[in-house]
């Protein structure tokens, strides 16, 4: 193919996480059928998500005001703090409904591996903002720390907790146990484990 | 999420072939941190491919100039027409590098099931063409029925194979070796080498 255009659209789609060169012919080919319908509506979506999307200095969710939308929402409880490794789950939590506190994003996990120390992440600012709270007519009460079940999320949940110790927040973590909607069968040892663990009377 | 601008961009993400909502929320989350680099030339690339590609009048192929980069190509054989489904087809042997013939793309198949006749393609044009070129100083010779193996595929072949009987033109197929069932777009650059090179009379 010598056409510089679509190649190029090509190339780029293809280094979107889910997409491989195939599927993003596929993408491109489908698009190029009705260009006024998507493929303008998204080059406008792009261009304006890429100069207005902004980091919120408070909580580090993306939107397009700072500080965010939650972080400004005037009905949400600011005595609970849910801390999360990404954007996106921020997001998830946000779609379950579940959840009317405010957020922590630390933007990944301390991992020893990878050579991510407590100052790559967002975890100073955390401390900063329940110790700044502490004196203030709002304090925070409760930090749910809400990181994966991998060993880099519970080490990073340990060291959180040790590092939020002197500030006496209640610290939380999410429940572990069988998913709802789960079928024992299909559930790895280390979850039947867990829930086992933690049953509670019926 | 009351964010606008990521939600109209991930709903828009969404519709493309390949990606449902939750990829197309990391792939926005993943461009997010990098609009420099990728985002903004993406929405630059969509923008270009939208306002510029058109189909080739003669072959049907897509590209920024009609004709084609391949119909203008100098060092093409005008003698052989290869006839497929669909451009992404066209692609795929172009990756191949096997064929430096030209192409007519019929967009589809006859489909009974969805109601596709002769008119819906690009059949009239392709009998045209060889019927033109018939006296021309440059007569087609041969057309390669490059269609998928599937039932569809294969009594579209039949049906241009009648419709080209009185031309004189030698009709060929690709040779078995295209797995049945299979789609041209998704098959590897040997397989379509080997079964372009070993085609045979229709």
């Amino acid at each position: 193919m010598t056409v510089g255009d679509i190649e190029r659209l090509i190339h780029l789609l293809a280094r979107l996480p889910g997409l491989g060169p195939r599927s993003a012919r596929r993408a491109v080919l489908q698009m190029i059928k009705r260009p006024e319908t998507l493929m303008l509506p998204l080059a406008a979506a792009l261009r304006q998500a890429a100069e207005n999307i902004l980091t919120c200095a408070t909580c580090g969710n993306l939107d397009t005001a700072n500080p965010c939308a939650i972080c400004r929402a005037p009905g949400r409880n600011a005595a609970l703090i849910c801390v999360v490794e990404e954007v996106a789950d921020l997001w998830a939590i946000e779609r379950s409904g579940a959840f009317k506190g405010l957020y922590h994003v630390l933007g990944g996990t301390l991992s020893a591996l990878d050579g991510r120390g407590p100052e790559q992440l967002n975890i100073g600012s955390l401390i900063d903002r329940v110790e700044r709270a502490r004196g203030s007519e709002a304090p925070v009460v409760e930090v749910i720390l809400a990181l994966g079940t991998t060993v880099d999320g519970q080490t990073t949940a340990h060291y959180i907790a040790e590092r939020l110790g002197d500030t006496g927040v209640a610290i939380s973590r999410l429940a572990q146990g069988v998913p709802v909607g789960g079928e024992l069968d299909y559930l790895d040892d280390g979850t039947l484990s867990a829930a086992l663990k933690a049953r509670r009377p019926a």
